[in-house]
């Protein structure tokens, strides 16, 4: 898990000091396209000059207009382009690129080879193959390009300047957007995220083997559509599951999937057959949904590493458990019942007769002040589990009186986190989804309290699962 | 789906015109136990008197306490008793209610055969003995008893008493109240529900049968961990199956679950494969989990029948709409692209090229005021499809900018319903779970506009293909 200290190649990808935006309606209100991104990289608060070029207008967002890039005083230096224009009009663009000496295109622009016109496909290749002459890199065409906390780069609205160890290569936009969504409130925080659609230049290859080299990506996901140069991404995953853990979510798993895809980003999704192989080889995981690979990133985060498949689950509710030990027996792991000597200490504090203090565990010792860890403490540090998983949900239910519950909640998460070190046994907590506003808040707040204590937290039993069958599958992997 | 009209035999057990409560705390606060009972009657107010056993206490919660129940009024009938005493005190409070002339006796208490002792499981032999030589009627032990709407009776706080077409036989309470919290805010609305615990006396197959009788129930769910009276169970699902879609989520289906089932009703689990058998023949439907039962419940109260595997895909984010397609094909649907005169039609009113109006559609139309209709109805009628899916979030995205945002949500439920109508075929609406608290109040209210508006709703597209292509196995199942 150690990667070189020294500076990856493509890193000025990744640290742009001055960026044009063209294809900016004057009248956009900021959602999406040109002005999307201008929107974005104020709110993220991008460091350097943001240029803005249109053919009339003086100003948009307070940032001045020029009517093209060679307009641009002379001295200043321009490192990344963001275009939002037409396809028709990429070819000036680039030719204007050039003459202003800038590094990276980013093309947002869609209408090239996944439109399925053989004109446009010839226009995409033109373009490349000027690029590639003028040493210019292109990201896309077809994507959002980069969020990168460290350099204030944000693809769309809403993205948190605070880094962190996840790195993740995404050929849809749209799912890293939703990645990131969903990963933030679980304590995940982003080095590199690379949005690349069709992947005419830079492609899935070399971001993975930038993420393998860069030093302050820890873990690395992907969503990938489709298949391009298959050997050289093949020695790109391997090389960065080397290194580093790797999960993937590879779409066009099926006909009707590989035909959205192709529509997409223009991806021949090829064989997932021969991908799984591929991934297996490189010691990489392959998953199955969005959820799973935000699941993922939790656990390779959180939990990092199991001893065994042996779980102990505690929460309340009987019904729930009986459901959690198929759900967790269906992902490859055990409930093993607990040994006699930590029956007879769980015994001593719960007030219920034998077989609630087995395993699964559901005593309403857990809903006392003191019950709580005293119940929690020999369950996680019983010789015969692995990792002890806390299920509960906010809104219902007899633990959650809502008088001190944001007492509770604190005590609880400290609690988990102080069981989770002194027992050195992972502790993941099971948070089941609300049905009220009142609830989905603190739902959310224990969420966030877990995680700032270092604890794996999941929306549900069967997910929790599945996320520890994939670690110990993908350390069987690494073996 | 027709029902006799006649009262079905055990119609008393679910109209009680009075009720008991022995075993209520004078201190607990509501939460749980005989306390909770009191306050979730009082709450959906039950319509008769409500007479509490206590050996102390004056009142509780403003309701009189009799030392017992033979101090209650000769001339006061109680048609019901809910027992949260401790099991040692049961079979003396049974014979209180013999002397009373009970006729239902609800065991919240827990503590006999699930606790694996023997002498616990002959005292449960011993009362469920004396009940039937004395007729009266037992639910439980170990469980949450009754949520009847029309009678308003309610099993924990927060039950609504709008009434409505699903019954559920739940071996747990918790899992009954868990089904009852999620469907609730998707328009499921309930006729009688029954936590039924160890089934002592009542069991499944009484449930079922009840169920099927009863013409206020039109869809049938249950939860079982174990399997009692095998052939009686089976002929009453068959019954139930041959008049009522039936959904069941059966656990134990892993050893681990099969311990935990024992640990928590006494529920010998029973060979899955058998169980399997059993409701193939019978017609119904089995799940394999909690989620999925509440989206079956959706699906048969407004899907209600497909009349093909033929989905159109309909919403923003490309690589949402890749993964989309992928995970309907997984549930056995199709994507067929849409016809070169249904794309004809499309193109005149969108500016994308050919692929993103092939299926999956994603359209930047949809955005727009009258783009949202011109695109979905010519989908929702197109000659090759059978059902429509559209797909949002809030929080995120295009289409969700904050101005006019709850005009917008109110005319495309207004739009989704009236395409369903016009189009005659299935409008189903998956809204992708929320990160913050805001985006889950606009979640929540357009699902509710929806199911108002007859739209079935699911949280994922992987939910709704997965229940979609349950309805065609469940159609095939009865054909």
């Amino acid at each position: 898990m150690t990667a070189p200290a020294q500076v990856p190649e493509l890193d000025f990808v990744f640290h742009p000091r001055s960026i044009a935006i063209a294809g900016v309606s004057a009248k956009e209100t900021a959602a999406f396209g040109g002005g999307g991104f201008v929107s974005s990289l104020q709110e993220i608060g991008f460091r350097g000059p943001i240029y803005l070029i249109h053919p009339t207008a003086r100003a948009i967002r307070g940032i001045k207009c020029y009517p093209s890039m060679r307009d641009i005083p002379a001295e200043d230096d321009i490192d990344y382009v963001i275009s939002s224009v037409n396809a028709r009009f990429v070819p000036q663009l680039l030719e204007d690129c050039i003459a202003k000496g800038v590094r990276v295109l980013h093309l947002f622009t869609a209408g090239f080879t996944e439109t399925g016109d053989a004109e446009r496909a010839k226009m995409e290749q033109a373009v490349i193959a000027r690029a590639k002459e003028a040493g210019i890199r292109l990201i896309g065409p077809n994507c959002m390009g980069l969020y990168v906390p460290e350099a204030r780069l944000a693809m769309m609205n809403g993205q948190t300047p605070e880094e962190g160890p996840v790195g993740m290569v995404s050929q849809s936009g749209m799912n890293a957007g939703e990645f990131i969504r969903y990963a933030i409130p679980r304590g995940i925080r982003c080095s590199k995220v690379i949005s690349f659609g069709n992947g005419a230049d830079l492609k899935a290859a070399d971001f993975f083997d930038y993420l393998a080299d860069d030093p302050k990506t820890e873990i690395i996901v992907a969503y990938l559509e489709g298949i391009q140069d298959g050997p050289r991404l093949a020695r790109a995953i391997r090389k960065a599951g080397e290194r580093k853990p790797v999960a993937i979510l590879k779409s066009g798993r099926t006909e009707a999937g590989s035909r959205a895809a192709n529509s997409h980003t223009a991806s021949l999704a090829g064989s997932l057959q021969i991908f799984d192989a591929l991934c297996k080889q490189a010691g990489a995981l392959r998953v199955e949904s969005m959820e799973e690979l935000v699941d993922m990133a939790v656990t390779f985060r959180f939990v990092k590493r199991l001893s065994g498949p042996n779980v102990v689950v505690v929460g309340g509710g009987g019904g729930a458990s009986v459901l959690a030990a198929d759900d967790l027996a269906a992902a490859g792991l055990n409930l093993p019942p607990l040994l006699p000597e930590t029956q007879a200490e769980l015994a001593k504090i719960t007030h219920e007769a034998g077989t609630s203090i087995r395993n699964p565990i559901d005593t309403t010792s857990l809903w006392e002040e003191k019950g709580f860890e005293a119940t929690l403490m020999p369950c996680a540090q019983a010789p015969n589990i692995d990792v002890l998983l806390y299920h509960t949900s906010f809104g219902s239910g007899p633990g959650m009186r809502q008088v001190g519950l944001r007492d509770r909640m604190r005590r609880q998460a400290d609690t988990l986190a102080r069981i989770q070190e002194q027992s050195g046994k992972p502790v993941v907590v099971c948070i089941r989804p609300s049905v009220t506003a009142e609830a989905f808040e603190q739902s959310e707040e224990f969420q966030d309290l877990c995680w700032r204590n270092g604890l794996a937290t999941y929306p549900s039993i069967a997910r929790a699962g599945v996320a520890l069958g994939n670690l110990l599958e993908w350390q069987r992997l690494r073996e």
